[in-house]
This record gives C-alpha cells, structure tokens and sequence, in this order.
C-alpha cells in the first residue's frame, strides 16, 4: 500500500510499504478514509524534532474497519471509526485514570509506528483505541467535520480544561493555527463569556471571531499585552496556550492574572527556561500536556452529529494522499492552517 | 527600639533603630511578643538572595497592638493580633479574588520594610491585614501554636490546596524543614489517605510521623523513587514540594502520576531549569506560588484555638531577640528545625 514518510529534512515521500497484518488478537486494519496533517508534523519535517528516514507520518485518520482480531468485541468490519491520536489498552492505571496519552502499552501514530497519512493502518488495542460512528460513511461533510476531533478539536478543548474555563470566565487564546482555533470553539462550548484570539494572521483571527472570539489581539503588537492587561483589570484567569514556543509562554505568564491558570498545549519544542519565580511570585499554574484525546471524544462526537460543533472550518486546503508532499510545503509556508488528505 | 538586621552575609546584628509610628490613617503599631527565624530567611543570610546592608528581617510573628491610625475600625490597642507574612489592602481585585500576595498595593515584612524580628512594627492596612485572636495573651503555649500560622503552616496548607490533597488521596511531601512538616499536618487535616513524607533528617522524618505522615523515605537514597512509584503504581497524584531547590522539583516531577499536581511553595531560589516536554509528555500541573496567607487564616486559627491543630513542634530552640543570631548559625547548620524568638 501508500503511505507518506519522511525521507529527510523538508522531503515527504509516498512510499510503497507492506500492507499491515492484524499481529495481535486485540488489533484492527482500519482502510484510512481521510487524514489531515497537523502542525506538530511540521516539526520533524522542518528538521526541529529527531527522526529516522523513512518514519511514516501522520496522526490524525478516519476509516472503516477492514478486519478485526479475535479478541475484539466492540468493533467489526464495516465500521466507520474515529482514533485518537493516541493508541492505548484502556486497561491500566493511567488509561483508568483518563490519562490514555500515558497508557503503559500505548504509543503514537507515525515514527517507527504506522501512520495515518497511509491507505490502512493496523490498530492496536482496537476496542479500547477506536470509537465507531454510525453515520453514513459517504457523508464527506460529516466526515470532515469529525475528522478534526482525532487531535486538533479535541487538543484545543484539552487546553481549555487544563486552563480550567467555564460558563461566565473569561480565556485568552494563544496561537491562531489549528488548534488555538479549535480552542476559542471549545471555550465557546464551555460557556466562557470572554474570549480574547491572541494570534499573527488577520485571516485567521477573522476566523477566530466565526468560532467565538469576543476580541482578537495581534500577538505581535508590543501593546497587545497592556491592552489586555488594561481590559481585563489584571488578566484573564484562564490563558489557552496553543503554539509550544518560547514566545508563546512568555506572552501567556504576561498575560495570565495572579491566581490564574496556563494550559499549555503545544507541543514544546524550543522552549528551554521557564522563570519559575515569575509563576511563584504570582501564584500562576502551568498545565502542559498532550491531549488524552480519547477521553474527550465521545461528547465531542456527540457534539458534531447534533450539529453543535464544525471545527471542519480549519482545513482550507484538499490535496490526494500523493500530493501529500504539497500540503507540507503549504503548511509550512503558512499558506494554508490546515490540509486535509483524501486517501 | 531594638530590631534584628542583615548587615553582610552571615552577619545578623540587633540594631537600634527608629521606634515605628502611624503614617497612615489606616496603620495599626504593634508590640510584637513572639516571632520566629524562617528558612526562607536564611537565602539572603547566604548570599543566595539580594539584600542590602541594614535590611530589616523577620516576617512571622503576633503581638499586641499599641496604637491604631483614625480609618482602623476593626483592630484596637490591647487587641492580640496574628499577621500574614504579607501586608495587603484588602480591597484590590487580587485582595478580593484571595490572592493577597498580589495586593497592588501591599508588601512584605523585611527588606526596606519594618521586620517581624523587632520589638515593635508599623502595619499598613491594619483591618485588611491583622488578625485579632482572643486569647490570653499570656498563654503562652497557645501563642507558640498560633505564631506557626504566620508562613509555615499557612504555606504548608498552600502547598496542599494547590497540589488537590484531599479526603482519600495519596500525597508526597517533599521536604522536612518546617514547611515541608506544616504540610503534612496540612494534608492531614484535608483528609488525604496515605501520606508520604520525602526527606532527608531521620528526627524530622519522626516527628512528620507524629504529624501524620504514614510513609517517610530518604530524599536521597537512590531507590527511594522507584520505591515511592513501585508501592504507588505508579506515583502520586498531589506532590507538595516544599523545598524550592532544582534536586527538590526534579524529584517532585519523578514522584508525579500522569496527571497529577505538583504544588510548589518553596521560594524557587536557584531553580533555573523546568523541563516543559516532561510536564507536557505526562499531562503533570506545576502549580507553584507565594501562600496568600491572610485568605487562609481564619479557618486555621479556629482549628488551633479548638485543640485540633498544633504546628509547635517545629519550634525546637527558642531565643531572645538579643541573640537573635545564634538563631540564624544554629538553623544554617541545620541544627534546629525553627527558631522562636521572644523579643
């Protein structure tokens, strides 16, 4: 079958690689109906986290099921199924705990583990991995709009969590990329009442505001912090930090109000020195963590199916799985906030 | 009158300086009867913290008030008052969200201000700040219980309000200076089920198991982690870090459950690393701060006053302010746990 890896820095390739087997009794093959690429993708792609030539990519899939192991129950062929981006048993303690991103047998999709940007892909812990939907799997609209639940909708409402938003709070968003957009819906749906989209691209701030944003700052502005600062009297007590960068964690500790709370979401790359002081001085917790996706998805995916929530408005590019290479390219340019990929 | 200085590294005096007065309307004068030498004291007595010549020191203490300025309305002279480390005005948007270290316009005792370790000090915004207890103020046994509620006890409950100790958990204090056994007793009181108290004094490590620790381990015996981790399966979901050095927050993040809590009080002095992907790869909360003590008082006096709490223990030397010194070598050697100084 296809799959994308990555050959080197910057070179995605479509390679012919082994069709996947089932292995254990608790796998499934899953045919890959969409995929998308994510931001986190670019990082190995642009040479800024480690990889092999030839790790497969991508993360974030939908499909139906092809085959299933003996031992899987809850899933059969024919199944349309969302996963996380995450695989995990849902057995151990931290799966128990909703912690599935640190399931003591689970893994990631792509590197030395099949991809998502793929024909199929082999599902380990099938019952406790995959949700199946009931739509019909010929609804593209539909698929669309659940597709961004297998990591972006469901990271940005991660960050809203860990910030600890609610009805009547006010949240700072920071990064308008996918998933701080997917984040101003998620404090939308939480009932926050002031949502401020802090981000660099007046295209997507405009976006922002469809999905909820009450005001959008220019991350950029050296006044931007000020003005917050003035118009929330202090802070905001709920800061969305969705980039992982240096700057981004800064801008956020200026941001949040004595007392307040970060959740930090991007994946830190390049982040090296946190002033701890500065988070003791004002009593600001920092919540960083990868998304335990499969903990969310059943409410998200009851959200999109009753039509309460489209984060599908974040892929403003289409490319077939072999012009995958294109979607990088695009998105590392920043020309688009997010491909999707049609296998 | 008389009060304790900082005049070089190591070098604590007893100096004669101008007797405080009322500046403004809303200051109160109090007679300070018992105060105490604090860890965080010491950071400045080692170099390890800037100070300047002739800084005042001492920021725990109780005493009687000796005269109030025209707007105090609810503190009179003859009235026993505790006071909180800082001074707050109670009024600001930090005040009223309970985050009094933050107050705008307050501050904390030492340094360039009037400190604790004196005969008498001038307390700006005496209503918001002071705590009237009616007591005797010649009972001495309950002023040596009530003067812990100044930092060490208020900041070891902090520690546990932030790391979530509560009724059934499992939480790991790091630390055995007075701060670290504060938070024992503190966890004790929320409840928490099992309670392991991590450092590196066997008689301090005792008298946490007279406070309520059921477990102690050795900080620094190479198997303590894998021991705490193995008899938790898989670590503890609230780590109160009581220390604030860079070996104690890496030992709290190895201690830490995917998604569990660290609360961290201790001033993160020579703190200059936070590995962010850590926190990030297992969805752990860094929630580090300053006790807003003051938010904290009332229910803790009511608790010493009934016989449920008695933090006195820590106190096992005690000196005139005369020799306040002494008190500053014999905690520095480690010698003492905490000092009492009767002024």
């Amino acid at each position: 079958m296809k799959a994308a890896v990555l050959q080197d820095v910057g070179e995605v390739h479509v390679a012919d690689v082994p069709d996947p087997v089932i292995i254990e009794p608790t796998d499934a093959l899953v045919r890959i109906t969409l995929a998308a690429v994510c931001g986190s993708d670019l990082w190995p792609y642009r040479g800024h986290e480690k990889f092999s030539p030839g790790d497969r990519l991508g993360h974030e899939w939908l499909g139906v099921v092809q085959n299933v192991g003996r031992e899987v129950t809850g899933i059969k062929s024919g199944n349309l199924v969302l996963a996380p981006f995450a695989f995990s048993d849902g057995t151990c303690g931290h799966c128990r705990d909703g912690m599935q991103t640190s399931c003591v047998r689970g893994g990631f999709w792509g590197g030395a583990n099949q991809g998502g940007q793929a024909e199929a892909v082999r599902v380990p812990f099938a019952d406790a991995t995959l949700v199946p939907v009931r739509v019909d799997a010929g609804d593209d609209g539909l698929l669309r709009r659940l597709l961004p639940l297998a990591d972006v909708m469901a990271t940005g409402h991660h960050a809203c969590v860990l910030a600890g938003v609610g009805p009547g709070r006010s949240v700072a968003v920071i990064g308008d990329g996918a998933v701080g957009l997917c984040a101003v819906l998620a404090a939308r749906r939480a009932g926050a009442e002031r949502i401020i989209a802090v981000g660099r691209h007046p295209d997507r701030l405009r976006l922002a505001r469809t999905f909820g944003a009450t005001d959008t700052l220019d991350a950029d502005d050296p006044a931007t912090v000020a003005e917050l600062i003035d118009g929330t009297k202090g802070g905001v007590g709920s800061v969305a930090e969705c980039v992982g960068t240096q700057s981004a964690l800064d801008l956020a500790l200026a941001l949040t109000r004595p007392g307040g709370t970060i959740g930090s979401v991007g994946v830190p790359n390049g982040v090296h020195t946190v002033d701890l002081y500065r988070f003791f001085r004002s009593n600001i917790a920092l919540r960083a963590g990868v998304a335990p996706v499969r903990r969310y998805l059943d409410p998200l995916v009851t959200d999109v199916l009753s039509g309460a929530l489209d984060p599908s408005p974040v892929f403003t590019t289409e490319v077939p799985l072999g012009d995958v290479a294109t979607a990088y390219q695009r998105m590392d340019r920043r020309e688009v906030i997010k491909a999707l990929v049609r296998t």
